[in-house]
């Protein structure tokens, strides 16, 4: 990439200036960032690559980013921003439609899923910066899930015998699983189709 | 590790001598370069590290193993070796419980599992040496699996409307997803459990 700083949209002109200039290129960098960690690795990408990537000095990242911890802890809540977590807003659609939903977006963002593919496993590692991240979002997916089928059950929309946690975990394990195969084979796994299929058998 | 070489088995005195000594020398090396590439990654590890490992020198090492490429494929053999491929073998057991009993098997290989977890994600990249392997693999055990839930149909085990090669993919996907929460929490996930309860869905 030649182009380190896009240009300010021209729609917001409060952007410009050497704040939006600044937040741009930490934008940038953690782009960049991004798909160096999906290539590589957390542990093989290295500052200096990913300071090459985005066209900027490794003393201009160092600038933005003091570590390479730092600079993950950013692009794990990118991938937050971009979807595939849980929030609040996304609650208002049904559940079941939320999940499929949200998994046909996710077919638009193949390195992001391919980046949080390697590092969700790397992470298990003891020490690794990204392993809290981890055990919390899983935690926190199979809390949320498990309400959602809890409350579903009271609403007699849960299959009898389905324990909502099993459920829970079945769909984030389901989905994760699923969309790994679709990265290697995307002409022959479909992967909201699965999740789609599995809601259906538990779902009344 | 200070033994580098595991003393030959008393009860096989055939194994004896130098072919067996460079036979379990190689096996040793195996076993560091897997543990070596579970904590770092396939990218991050290098052999100089893996032959310190094992206590041998690096070239040693490059004596068995030329590359990291080949170091890698006797790697991931050693696993199918160990469990987790689908062999004929098994399939003298039901299709289920060959599943489930295989999960319960897997709990005393937690280094192993989350090594294929960080391999499997990392090779999906383009040119990364395992990338062919993990192609195959996952082809091979959906085309078994599929075979074995349209048998299932066939002697009318199959649920109504279940989709025998969606159900393959969903068993693959489940299993390998819900081993990786159960790395992150092994006392709150159960593999077996959630994989016995998805089968128990999909067949009657």
């Amino acid at each position: 990439m030649s182009e380190h700083d896009p240009a300010p949209d021209p729609a917001s002109p409060r952007r410009r200036g050497p704040y939006a200039k600044s937040a741009a290129r930490r934008q940038h960098i953690v782009e960049q960032a991004y798909t160096v960690f999906a290539s590589r690795g957390y542990h093989a990408g290295s500052l200096r690559e990913i300071a090459a990537a985005a066209g900027v000095s490794l003393s201009s990242l160092q600038h933005h980013f003091s570590s390479k911890e730092e600079l993950l802890v950013a692009v794990l809540a990118r991938r937050d921003e971009l979807g595939g977590g849980w929030s609040d807003s996304a609650a208002r659609l049904p559940f079941a439609e939320h999940i499929v939903g949200q998994a046909e977006a996710n077919r638009r963002i193949p390195g992001l899923i391919a980046l949080y593919a390697v590092l969700s496993a790397e992470a298990v590692t003891a020490g690794h910066p990204g392993r809290d991240y981890f055990v919390d979002r899983y935690d926190g997916l199979r809390d949320a899930y498990t309400a959602e089928f809890t409350a579903l059950r009271e609403d007699g929309h849960l299959r009898d015998g389905v324990d909502p946690a099993l459920a829970a975990a079945t769909v984030i394990a389901l989905w994760e699983g699923v969309e790994l195969q679709w990265l290697y084979a995307p002409d022959r796994i479909d992967a909201p189709a699965a999740l789609r299929a599995y809601l259906d058998l538990v779902l009344t």
